[in-house]
């Protein structure tokens, strides 16, 4: 099994009510690398880099199973560029400067030797950069999972619909459900999102869990009650990374399977947010996660006789 | 086993997105009475009505095997009336009008029948209410669950923390819960409300489930994603007469049990939003509930091997 996951390898700057850092190394596809590369290798890269972003940082995604052919280096600018500030339920937050950068040209190009991937993990891009890496692969991928946000329902909603049809899995946010759709209710938003290409949708809710849908189904995961949220940025993307690295795995793409993989990415975010950038996904091992899926069995599983 | 039930019983009118009724039937212990009345017998009310409150509403409940001893009629008041407006989202509302009317001098008197009940659900009434039924009670219930609201941590704020020491399990919603305790993580809120006297803690969320604390474990269920809500009125009160009965039912009060009383109160509670007031509840079966009961269970289970 291989995974395609492509994204952008960034840096963010980022104040929360616990703190701030300088720049620090960030990026849908290197959360989603640091996640999915605890499940599966090679995790195949497709991203853009300036000169200033750091060869430890290479190596050290390397050195996990991240393979770098598809990440294109710019030898003469910076890298994308994203400073935000939380508010103080972590659940909001305003951006305060985004530099493009590399990320103006970025004009991804599959490599040969990511031809014949089976899962591919399209990070929150614009959506005819994603639609370019669907129309390369000469083989369809078994899945495709998309994620995108706001921003794109508003400046290139007709392109993010034509995406749409191409995909097997979206993951949106409760409030991106609510806007591509005009419905309140999820699950009726649910509906309608289903009824424009993907067959299985997950909605993440932060704190408040995900719920994954498809036609006849539904799926609810919490989000590990914790002490702190130190700094939630990365958690969607850890989330899609652990998601698609447990189906990549397992190759096994059912629903039922699709609700462990749910689990998995919510046992990975929940360690995303316990320090700022990807800090802490570095530092924990295969046991870490496997007693963290623990404390989320623990925390949802009763028994129940029904009379 | 029996339970007593101390709360209002009133008028609503109730503006959503959806409708608006005039003068309903609601009040705290008459959702509380529909709820636990499908799981123990006898529900051993305590309220106060005034001459308008219907007859054949009382009637309807005792025939559900809601003893109304304890329920004060005074024939030259009227009943309490609310009248709210929910706002979009069904998690916040204004409230129009509150007229106490016979509530202004509720002073309930534990009737000599109802003494010796194993359960005490304390319904959302001013703290020394609360703690004058308490004291009545020659022999302390096994379990004492108590609800209350904001506006009684901001007017009386002291009584509300003399009648913590009394209860084995504070219900209370996340806003509530912050607003106590001074804390945003409901990690730290619970620690700082078990330390106040309750040994569970129950943190509602409305559309996002509930949590169960003791000192040492957590317990999350979610909430079943519905359609539509219709009016969400008397629903935490609902979810507490559904939990407070199943332990009745059983009589085991172990966090194991909690957990599943968790859940039969979500399964009510969810019925109750469907329609205004407690019409829905007056429908439903017993098949009903164990239908819904076994969907939360499709909703939240999994298998998972850990590696």
């Amino acid at each position: 099994m291989s995974l395609i996951s492509v994204g952008t390898m960034a840096f963010d700057a980022i104040e929360t009510p616990f703190g701030k850092t300088d720049q620090i190394v960030g990026g849908s596809a290197t959360y989603v690398a640091y996640a999915a590369s605890n499940f599966i290798k090679p995790v195949q890269q497709i991203s853009i880099i300036g000169y200033d972003f750091p060869k430890e940082e290479l190596e050290e995604l390397k050195s996990r199973g991240v393979e770098m052919d598809g990440v294109e280096l710019v030898t003469d600018k910076k890298s994308f560029f994203w400073s935000g500030r939380y508010h103080e339920d972590m659940n909001s937050r305003d951006t305060l400067i985004t530099d493009l950068n590399v990320l103006a040209d970025f004009k991804p190009k599959v490599p040969e030797a990511y031809q014949g991937a089976e899962f591919l993990m399209l990070g929150n891009l614009s959506p005819d950069i994603q639609l370019s890496v669907i129309n390369q692969l000469r083989e369809r991928p078994r899945l495709i999972v998309m994620d995108t946000m706001n921003f794109w329902m508003e400046i290139a909603l007709d392109d993010l619909k034509k995406v749409l049809k191409y995909v097997d899995v979206l993951l949106v946010n409760d409030a991106e459900a609510r806007q591509l759709t005009g419905q309140f209710s999820l699950v009726k938003a649910a509906k309608k999102i289903l009824a424009m290409g993907p067959k299985y949708l997950i909605i993440k809710k932060g704190e408040h869990g995900a719920l994954l849908f498809d036609s006849d189904s539904v799926f609810f995961a919490p989000a590990l009650p914790l002490e702190d949220v130190f700094d939630p940025t990365g958690a969607g993307d850890t989330f899609a990374g652990g998601f698609i690295g447990h189906l990549a795995k397992t190759g096994d793409i059912s629903f039922e399977n699709m609700k462990r993989g749910i689990i998995v990415g919510s046992a990975m975010a929940s360690f995303c947010v316990e320090k700022f950038g990807p800090t802490r996904l570095k530092e924990i091992s295969k046991s870490d996660i496997s007693s963290r899926i623990q404390q989320f069995k623990d925390l949802v599983s009763f028994e129940i006789e029904l009379v």
